[in-house]
């Protein structure tokens, strides 16, 4: 039967199911699979992105409720559309759960849908309701797209700043609090139960001349290094640029955790991270953390302070 | 906690889940929970389903093979879409599986989804792959509008004429088969591993007026049902219109069953069934099968030559 899918690992698994698609000859696709999402051309431009989480895996339900599993799936799929420089619009859910779940688990669940879908200006349309064994929640966000075009991974130039827009460490904080068996500081443990994305960061990145873009979902400089890579360039990322916030340098103290771990590594906040050309006014939640090189010397990637890091640290659904 | 979603049943959830959404008032979803797929305005008119296959509970594997799966997945979600008059453009997939799935397996699901994508004019436009305990297959379909609005299960009046088109009961009677541990006839079996949805009679039907129009996925009587309710009807189904073809009629005589009860129960063929004026001219594809009623008698609903149907025989996922 060949290799499992943990063999070959998320990221194979899927430029294999891309190859295998190839470019799309109809004309609807103008962009398909291998970015935050999909750009279609039904008629109008539309964008489309899905995001699914397993219970157990990408929340535990002792630390989620159902209106936080809502909210943050819907927060997951929306950003990968603010991530294109794209408005999100409708949400589409797919709820496989077990026969004994709590109807009012359920009814948690669509209201944190909806009102993470509010926060963005975007509105539930429909979805599937079925029975399984285990919870999977999935949903499809789908948006306009206001600007030229959408803002790819692959567009990052030499000599662009790289800068940020939202927070960055604060969900990563809010699990080791919560994996020690703490429920406080309440600021951290809410963040990683319910993300806060710069939504509108998005559009706003794209009108300034944002050349790439990617959310951060799995961490900073994993999510970087895919953009990295479709790039061809060399990320170099300033800490000194990465500021820590006073509640996570605090809890960071008391937990003995380098800070910057939380920063560097830490995914779910849904930060966005964008590349502009160096004479660019960068908007107005963005801040610069470093610059993008030539890939010449140590090759496309990330490095922290001009030392190419090894990529250790980013997360792979399947190799955990 | 309330009751389970079991005991709610998927339909009493789903309404739940539609009152407390409500309408939208940003004007994006012009058509939104209820019907087989959501409409939207993105700018253009794009109407959009999701569907979703469980292992063990909407497929078995040992009777579909992964490509089986994918067209089977594609095939619901992209039906819907016809169902209210759409063509189908774009897929999303999401994919939740273990990680000792055999790479190849991925592999064959997207090959079903990029072959069923390509029967109905679709494109696959992306997707997520996730990690879990069992396999679920979630398949978003996108589409477009070209009528002048969707036809929805609402519309159906007194008088219309109830019309089928596609195959019906062959799905029913391959699981038959398959369930008694044969596996032949092969074109019985064939068309329960991958149904063959009429997806252009969708629009057909708009064009040529319909008044309501619903896909079967649950069983015929009970689809109509929901159709029939939703515009406050009653539909008479005259089975001497439903003629039973040969090869269901030599299974049903040697598995000793009545072949009715494949075509008025049985799902998973995804025939589209319609309602038209009087004075319409139906579609190639569409035969009458009975006739739109008052509710005055009966009240709404579905009946049988006459005789109300007691509405068992339908699938609820939930109470299986």
């Amino acid at each position: 039967m060949g290799e499992t899918v943990a063999e070959l690992g998320e990221f194979g698994m899927i430029s294999r199911i891309a190859e295998s698609i190839g470019t799309d000859t109809r004309g609807v696709v103008t962009l398909g699979i291998g970015d935050d999402a999909a750009v279609m051309n039904l008629g109008g431009a539309t964008i489309a992105s899905v995001d699914t989480m397993v219970e157990g895996r990408h929340y535990r339900p002792e630390w989620c409720g159902a209106q936080e599993v809502g909210r943050r799936a819907a927060a997951a799929a929306m950003t990968d559309i603010a991530a294109m420089g794209g408005v999100p619009r409708a949400l589409l859910v797919s709820l496989a759960i077990p026969s004994d779940t709590p109807a009012q688990w359920v009814s948690e669940l669509v209201a944190g849908l909806t009102e993470e879908a509010a926060v963005a200006g975007a509105t539930l349309a429909g979805g599937d309701l079925v029975a399984a064994e285990n919870t999977c929640v999935s949903v499809t966000a789908l948006g306009a797209l206001p600007g030229p075009g959408p803002v790819t991974r692959a567009g990052a130039q030499v000599g662009d700043v790289v800068a940020i827009a939202g927070r960055q460490g604060w969900a990563a904080a809010g699990l080791t609090v919560l994996s020690r068996g703490f429920r406080s500081p309440r600021a951290l443990v809410a963040a990683y139960q319910v993300p806060t994305p710069p939504y509108p960061s998005g559009p706003e990145a794209a009108a300034a001349g944002a050349t790439a873009m990617i959310d951060v979902s799995d961490g900073l400089l994993a999510d970087l290094r895919h953009l990295a890579v479709a790039s061809d360039v060399l990320i170099d990322v300033d800490p000194d640029q990465l500021p820590v916030p006073d509640q996570l340098l605090e809890t960071s103290s008391a937990f003995n955790v380098d800070p910057l771990t939380w920063i560097l590594a830490g995914g779910d906040d849904h930060a966005l991270v964008a590349t502009f050309p160096e004479d660019a006014a960068l908007p107005a939640m963005f801040s610069r953390i470093g610059r993008a090189l030539g890939p010449d010397t140590q090759g496309a990637g990330v490095a922290v302070n001009g030392r190419l890091w090894s990529g250790r640290g980013g997360h792979d659904h399947f190799k955990g």
